[in-house]
């Protein structure tokens, strides 16, 4: 018998609702979703490792203008691209970050660059920029990263001193936009990835858990890999990602008892709306989210493949 | 009788010798370690709340030229200072964090700013000044920073590839240059405080564990107050200060246990070298160390007052 793989990923939780998503737009983020998840399963069915597969399915994530991180990132206060990313890796617990970072093509990918290439683990702004320019990550001109219902959102808060969380494509809707991805791979071992581009109009360079190792990305073989999606104060506040890790290890709690009381219970409580993917070393795959949907997929160890957007 | 009010600073780890540092330079820094505890102490005696304590204390380690923080920050790999600090309370669990800022007087309050004036967590660089000067936050020219053996710390090394995790002010010295408060007030409440200038030479915007809630700082009124000194990198990967949290919530560790068991076993197995000051819920204090010395200094819940620099 094969040592089992699996994978999940997340495209951002918010007030999804059915009767806000037209089906053609409905049928296109699935399609999307299914393409990433896809991509990562493909790395593990290969034998590949649970940090490349995790890699995979966010630079795929981040290439679709869907998905608020890398190309269809939303727009900063002065009309720019300010993107986090973090990557973790379960078996050593190697890490890398970066935040505020743009023109970059896959954040993601210069995240675990930093891993694997510096002795560092988060690097901020123009200076991560500067690292990856060395180490020959692939940039884009401002016009990759122009999509007309992001600059639309824009267009429509930039004089105010409002931000919104996330994008919203009709009025009333909420996003927490941000991907993600955790995988199990042949080996055992788990990963853990995080790509987001913020709030749009965000100023102050604003930074949320996304790139916050412990926050809004985890990953440890002994418990498990968490990737957040949310309101990233509260899921800072809370040390989101870690709290489930140390209530797996310390409490003995299953998987799901600990996303359980972590995002039905915790997180409700200080009002901290959204999500996460988790997966453990067994391969069990929670989704849990506490807000109308969360755009997620995944595929388990019996290879069956689930894509969701509502509850 | 009156509840007790407690207090613990540091003002970084690392191979601090008593062979290395003359009678004078340790009479000056058991001074300013004296002066910084009691700073805190007397905000605690008037009654003033913990928050106010540790930006108290770290203020004064700040104004400092002895100590890697405010205007003692060292130098960047441009001749710069960028400084990282983070501050959170236990009772509600709110925080302020900012990374990488430069010019700015004293890191602590602009963190305190942040918490208190915005409705974000973690602000990063530029955008974490602008927000500063919103608020008014002070200023110094670039000759405020300008401290004579930084400098020369930074000549010794600017021309090469390679950075010093502290300032060294002997050879063969090696400093996590970093400082921190936790405090309990009479009202019950814990917090904690972190200040660093970072590493000597850093490029690429290097953000160490200082202001990365749940790493280098955290509160929390049901079980600790933790503020953290040492390799950075190891204690982001080790999500340190809410381990120390966890271990007391989920296992019922005293705060000694959870510190032993984190500085004295997990760390030294990741070559994580540095300590911490903690403090708990009934005033019990632990500044625990797995280098050869940490400056710190304490003010315990019967008056005792402690500074010490060796092991």
């Amino acid at each position: 018998m094969t040592k089992p793989v699996a994978i999940a990923i997340h495209g951002g939780a918010g007030t999804i609702l059915k009767s806000l998503l037209s089906p053609e737009l409905e049928l296109e983020y699935v399609s999307a979703l299914t393409t990433a998840v896809n991509k990562g399963y493909d790395v593990l069915s290969r034998g590949g490792s649970s940090l490349q597969a995790v890699e995979a399915s966010v630079i795929s994530l981040e290439d679709c203008p869907l998905f608020n991180a890398g190309r269809g990132a939303v727009f900063n206060s002065v009309g720019g691209h300010e993107m986090d990313a973090a990557i973790m890796e379960g078996a050593e617990l190697r890490c890398g970050a970066i935040s505020s970072v743009q023109r970059v093509k896959n954040p993601v990918s210069l995240a675990k660059m930093v891993m694997e290439k510096s002795e560092h683990v988060f690097l901020g702004g123009e200076g991560a920029v500067e690292f990856g320019k060395h180490h020959g990550i692939d940039f884009m001109d401002d016009d990759y990263f122009y999509v007309e219902h992001r600059y639309q959102q824009w267009l429509d808060i930039k004089d105010s001193d409002s931000y919104n969380l996330d994008h919203s494509l009709a009025p009333g809707e909420k996003k927490f936009g941000t991907v993600g991805a955790v995988a199990l791979d042949i080996q055992g071992n788990l990963a853990a990835a995080t790509s987001t581009g913020g709030m749009t109009n965000k100023k102050f360079g604003r930074i949320g858990d996304s790139p916050i190792i412990g926050a809004g990305t985890y990953a440890n073989n002994n418990t498990c890999a968490i990737s957040c999606t949310g309101h990233g104060e509260l899921f800072i506040r809370s040390v989101v990602a870690y709290d489930i890790s140390c209530l797996m290890e310390y409490k003995g709690y299953s998987l799901k008892q600990a996303c359980d009381l972590v995002v039905y219970e915790k997180l409700v409580k200080i009002g901290g709306e959204g999500g996460l993917v988790a997966i453990d070393a067994k391969g069990n795959i929670e989704l849990p989210f506490n807000s109308e949907g969360m755009y997620r997929a995944s595929i388990d160890v019996d290879g069956h493949v689930k894509v969701s957007i509502y509850k």
